[in-house]
């Protein structure tokens, strides 16, 4: 067998966890020293693959590995960056396959989401047809869940946990200080198109049904006004107040952005996320008292709140795509499969990357409740495993404890990128 | 000595440890039996008692005083009411003072920020002059940290933990994804006149002078636009990014909110948070992407991330405040004194509510870096033992397990308010 090196990036929109991918994928590499060398990681992507900008894994020790698991952001530094068709940008190509050749990278693991695993599509068919020889893997991670072919994505659980417990956190909140007049909070949470962090959110309500979120607004779902405002006003005839969950990205029928239509009391044009277009228009038109919040890269770094069924996810991913590498199997993404809700059993598959590049997972029909205003006990039986577990980690001095990892720069060996 | 009863009531924005506080006074309440008779709590504050809607804590167990403890939110409910004048409003006077002859409460306990302690200075001098028996004791909390006369307020620091926390997690987010284009993320805390909030996210730092937060922008210090940016531009060409926490009560020279005033690219006035209109700032003069975050009842809610320096305190000031009480110490509000900063060793003292009562306590100018972009060394020092401590608290289901108090109503003995 030809020792090779590994090269691993990351890509998209970082997570709690893909640091835990990436630990894993390391450890794994480590353990078949027959098939791999030296154990890369490319500065911010796809875009350090091109840039020779490279680190060495080689001095994380196993403290340092275990304590990189636990950290979020993305370690090695992403991008969003999408490599050309090869037919437009043939140099860019040329350049990729320079550096892979420079540092003898016969394995490359790309750890992202839909438009990533498109790149690793890319990059094997460009490697196949210039015959060098390549094992590229794609490796999920994204806080949307939007993956294809995967029952969930890495990151998404955790950040599933931080929006369920600031919901029911907020929610609690806004419960005490409801006293005569009605009073809405509504929480922003990430997802452009596929509403599954919203939906998550159902979790704060352990089933009650009058417990928040008493609205969720999915993307999927278009936005009805004279509806949410007629729920809006009927919880908060019944409860006194009311919590929304807004996914960014809700859209009204004829496709225009929430967020880019907002009502003043005074009429005038305001520009602003959609809670905030959300919770502006209940207090324009019925007069309620109004909060909102956008946790914005909160809720999608939140190191101290990390799902433990989401972490290990995570590593599982890491530890599969080295294997998968390992035995030949390009063009693959390891996929998390659920083998049964409760007790949660899953495990994990490869699923060819050139199936799932650049699509869009949506929260299905069946997870929508009728009115298109919260989510199904299907959904909650979905979401439910995804949040569970929570794990044990280092503080120091009251924060969490995020060493940096030292990973030094690989010596370039080409010349700078033309 | 004759036995009387206890109303405990809580007032103005809740916070995480508000309860613990409430616990710690129900607990020691029930050591003095040949004090206090019954324990009950006022609905939604002074409103509560107007109304004559108060529960018993009687049925609350050992367990559920300690589920209480580490629940956030107000579980009596609070309110923001102040009482009138007594000159202007004696029928109030005559309705609150008919609710505790009703009930014989003999002690009154209120649970908030400034406001609330000028509330108990009222009540005490009213009752002193209609010759009603009544000990009524101020107990402090308020995440804004703004109470004058204890070194802290209960609360402050449970959101400083979560605050500073944000900001590390999402700095290491934001600095993953900085690659060519600067890139800047705000952070906008509580805190309208007092900056303590938006002073505890240096704590993320750690020290370190390149580490978020990178500007900190406080009620305290003017806000000056040309200076900030300039301060903005200069990190983002060093680092690539740049951090910068907001609270949302900052001014211009001229006292006008920053959050009144925004700047888009395309001139339009916009209305938005303070952390909003400086990402916003940012983005139209230097041209870099922005996000924003706003976490709102989250920062103050978040019993996930309670400081156990903060639990602590929360549960000394409920626990003197009965004792203060049972001692006939009217009119006194128990404050935290600081003793040394490291290790941090802290104490319990009275103060005269009527000496404190409206004051606000803000960020003094020795704890403000002289450019009034940032904190000092002092400040690092007198916050860093606030948000010391992890609290290991009861999770169900992937979120924090927060049981609802049984907190049965009293029969009512009077007719309904007027």
């Amino acid at each position: 067998m030809t020792r090779r090196n590994l090269l691993y990036a990351q890509s998209g929109g970082v997570t709690a966890v893909i640091n835990a991918t990436a630990a894993a994928a390391i450890e794994t590499a480590r353990r078949h020293p027959q098939a791999i060398g030296a154990i890369y990681g490319a500065r911010h992507g796809i875009l350090g693959a091109l840039a020779e900008d490279l680190v060495d894994t080689a001095a994380l020790d196993d403290a340092a590995l275990q304590a990189l698991a636990l950290t979020p952001g993305g370690a090695f530094g992403s991008c969003r960056f999408d490599l050309d068709p090869p037919a437009d940008n043939p140099a860019q190509y040329e350049r990729l396959f320079a550096v892979l050749a420079a540092h003898d990278i016969g394995y490359f693991l790309y750890n992202g989401g839909n438009g990533s695993m498109d790149t690793v599509a890319k990059i094997s068919a460009a490697a196949r047809d210039r015959g060098y020889p390549l094992v590229a893997i794609g490796v999920p991670k994204t806080v949307d869940n939007d993956i294809e072919g995967s029952d969930c994505s890495p990151g998404f659980g955790s950040a599933a946990k931080y929006a369920a417990t600031g919901m029911l956190e907020a929610g609690m909140d806004l419960a005490s200080m409801s006293t005569r007049k009605g009073r809405v909070f509504v929480l922003e949470v990430m997802g452009r198109n596929a509403g599954w962090l919203a939906a998550a959110t159902a979790l704060a309500a352990r089933g009650q049904e009058d417990a928040p979120p008493h609205i969720i607004l999915l993307p999927e779902v278009p936005f009805d006004d004279e509806a949410f405002l007629a729920r809006v006003q009927q919880v908060v005839e019944r409860l006194g107040y009311c919590t929304v969950t807004v996914s960014e990205g809700i859209r009204r029928a004829d496709g225009s952005l929430v967020m880019e239509q907002d009502h003043d009391a005074k009429g005038h044009v305001q520009l602003g996320g959609a809670g905030q277009c959300v919770a502006r228009l209940i207090h324009a038109r019925l007069g309620y008292k109004h909060h909102w919040a956008i946790p914005d890269y909160l809720q999608r770094a939140a190191g101290h709140l990390v799902s433990a069924t989401d972490l290990a996810h995570a590593r599982a991913v890491g530890a599969a795509a080295v294997e998968y590498a390992v035995a030949g199997r390009d063009a693959v993404m390891p996929a998390i499969v659920r083998e049964s809700d409760e007790p949660y059993r899953w495990t994990v598959e490869p699923v060819d990357v050139r199936a799932i590049a650049n699509l869009e997972r949506l929260v299905p029909p069946h997870f929508i409740r009728e009115d298109g205003l919260h989510v199904t006990g299907a959904a909650l039986r979905y979401l439910r495993p995804l949040v569970e577990g929570e794990v044990v980690r280092p503080w120091r001095g009251g924060l969490p404890d995020y060493p940096a990892p030292g990973l030094p720069a690989v010596p370039r060996r080409l010349p700078p990128q033309p």
